[in-house]
């Protein structure tokens, strides 16, 4: 390491007013991450001791307070829970599924897209698959009423950018079932959105629009989805049976976990840059790369402030947002309060894409604070930190964007991530030590970046 | 991916003798490797049909026939066996060891280091600790003799360039056995080279000496190493006993597998770039990483340029070498027999950093052709491509560089590389199929880099 400092290029001086944090401070941040970092052992105990943590769960309630205790044991000036309204859904018990054509029949392997209704008993009908939404109108009523739809478009996998490619394929899952009910389906089936052929359904949030009856929908694993689709090839009027008991609850109060390291500079001192990532989780997997990584990115990096000494300049708030995965309402509720009580926001990081080996920064800022980031991150290129790119921030600060619209999006590697992505794959062992300690020091030098940029 | 044709800069025209392949020269193997690509079942076939393959071994003798008939049905315009003489040596049966000291005793996890003598029966002997081979010197030849050597240095985690850190780490397990047994040691355990806290030993390379009396050496797991440090700080008595039954016997031929695409350049045609990878790996897990990927990304490469109908204006050899890990014969041969022949070489391509994202390309080349590479690779930051360093490229066409410098060592995201290496967890489940895939493309567009900007 000590190779490596000096070969980076010099920078200003370490003055707390500098331009920019100094190589030697950036590389300190390096090396507590990746010599004492505590982020790894944070995430097994998230994962593992606490497990998944959808909205209105009581294991988001232990996650809560284990948020709220361990920012507290690392020196945060004040850690306070912020009221949340959220959703609490259940998938139930039972997620089943078979098909049976002249041919053959066999088992599918399904989950229920998160906020699905239950199928109330074995729900049995022919099957039709479409590709796109856009198919639904051309088949119209007369060949799509009283049938499941099975939604059967892959994520392309020649994007390089997965995040794109899930974009591409997501209409089916989000509006798929209120698209199918409109036209008279009784269910829908969506292919999971993964590049992985395998068994594992992929669950995720779908919304029923008004004025639609509610059908049941859920993911279909990949391998089962081209099984389905073969077995309709052979014959159309292949059935298929699903059962779910999906279950609503009441709505329920829930909290954002909000630590806060107080500003020095008297000026703007009280000015805020957050650090965010979501606590809660989908009820499948651990929620390890999602959102486990963020929120554990997060808090490592303000552990690591304090381990180095570091003295913000601007106050910096870690955020663990709650019911990211299934309405938004912590982002929302925290943009609502700091506008109610005329907080001033200049900047938010949102870790929210997994734990894998950093490669940059997603930006909504403006032009001078770009060219200056693109500018300061080719000293980050010994880090693996090589982009800076206009892009999507992240779900949770983005309702802050009224506010300002230095919204950052860190950017791991993402070749990985949907094969893990809200499935039973998304465990603490898919997670490396490395690369997560990797991501916490990039987003810390991200923010200590901006803390001493920003006036 | 069409709207990540058009966004991309412009490139020359696509003339076979323009200086750069162009943009949509460049997304079609892209395109090809990721769309219809075939290196991932290759690699399955590799790792669990033939599955690890010593030199010497008889999976190594399945493994060339597979490597020689899966080139030529991509249509290589020819493929020849190049006899190689290598060693042949094998862990045995049995590597078991124990510790005991006044308050405990338990199993140690070992493994014979590549080349390490047997023990002859159970060895005890009481251990003494080092962390670095200039200590032994200071410790002499009184409180060595008669003991076991336990080196226990690990790899450096603040280091971001694992490689840099395995280096670091690499005499222990090298020279380790030599300098112990030069002080009377009689035998060694070297921590396992790997940034993991686990409990898999990682085997590898180590040479003895020329007048030093051989003594076994094994690689102890890292929570070993740990467990054992523990206990002779409690009590500097504590004894391990071991047990391997290595066995050497004759050398033996084997061979390079050399694929070729005949060049069609009038007057250099017949120069040749070399695409290789080592179909050798060690004993225990599957080779997937360590070099079966590199192994099935060259392949690859040359399916893809039949694939799109690419004709190479040089001479593009797909060399799987043999021997790397324990010898390099098969690198020595081929570099000897190209001298011999009078053979133009003008480049050679690596891939042994395994199947991981791609970062970039190492090279040992000049400086003209660095700086074009360099302006070049802006191109391919879409594909996550940004870095073109100077450093080194392989030990499989190193002994080329007498014959030309223009030597490239692909650069995937290295931090997980050393969790799987040389251990029972290099297996085919620990590769991504993307990652490995973006691997073969990046490779194959240097290579029709080269091929059209080098005379």
């Amino acid at each position: 390491m000590r190779q490596v400092i000096t070969l980076l290029l010099c920078f200003f001086s370490t003055a707390q007013v500098s331009a920019q944090p100094d190589s030697l401070l950036v590389s300190k941040l390096y090396e507590e991450a990746l010599g004492r970092g505590e982020c790894y052992e944070n995430l097994r105990v998230l994962c593992k001791d606490i497990g998944h943590r959808l909205s209105g769960s009581e294991s988001l309630v232990t996650a809560i307070s284990w948020g709220e205790h361990l920012l507290a044991s690392y020196g945060a000036d004040e850690v306070e829970l912020q009221r949340v309204n959220v959703p609490h859904w259940s998938r139930g018990t039972k997620a089943q599924a078979t098909f049976k054509s002249k041919k053959e029949e066999g088992l599918l392997r399904i989950t229920a897209l998160g906020g699905s209704v239950p199928t109330e008993g074995m729900l049995t009908a022919q099957v039709i698959e479409v590709k796109r939404l856009e198919e639904l109108e051309k088949l119209g009523e007369s060949q799509i009423k009283g049938k499941i739809v099975l939604f059967n478009r892959a994520m392309d996998p020649l994007m390089i950018n997965t995040g794109s490619a899930y974009g591409g394929a997501f209409d089916q899952r989000s509006d798929g079932a209120s698209t199918a009910a409109k036209y008279g389906a009784v269910g829908v089936l969506v292919r999971s959105l993964t590049h992985a052929l395998d068994t594992f359904p992929h669950t995720g949030s779908m919304t029923y629009r008004e004025g639609v009856s509610p059908i049941p929908a859920a993911a279909i694993s990949t391998v089962d989805a081209d099984r389905l689709h073969q077995s309709i090839q052979a014959d159309p009027t292949t059935q298929v049976s699903m059962d779910m008991d999906c279950i609503k609850y009441e709505n329920r109060d829930q909290a954002n976990v909000i630590a806060t390291l107080r500003g020095n500079d008297k000026q703007t001192g009280e000015h805020v840059i957050v650090l965010g990532g979501h606590l809660d989780s989908w009820d499948i997997g651990e929620g390890a790369h999602d959102d486990g990584a963020g929120i554990v990115h997060v808090i490592e990096a303000l552990r690591i402030m304090k381990a180095i000494g570091y003295q913000p300049r601007h106050t910096i708030r870690v955020v663990l947002y709650i019911n990211e995965e299934n309405g938004n309402h912590g982002g929302i509720t925290y943009a609502e309060q700091a506008e109610k009580n005329k907080e001033t926001h200049i900047a938010a990081i949102e870790s929210d894409s997994g734990g894998f080996t950093p490669r940059g920064y997603n930006t909504e800022c403006g032009d001078t604070l770009y060219h200056a980031l693109t500018a300061w991150i080719e000293n980050l290129e010994m880090y693996g930190i090589h982009q800076v790119k206009r892009g999507w921030s992240g779900v949770d600060i983005r309702p802050l964007k009224p506010q300002t619209t230095n919204l950052f999006g860190f950017i791991p590697d993402g070749q990985r991530y949907f094969d893990y992505h809200h499935s039973n794959r998304d465990v603490f062992e898919n997670v490396n030590k490395r690369e997560l300690e990797l991501g916490a020091a990039s987003i810390a030098a991200l923010a200590i970046y901006l803390d001493n940029y920003l006036p």
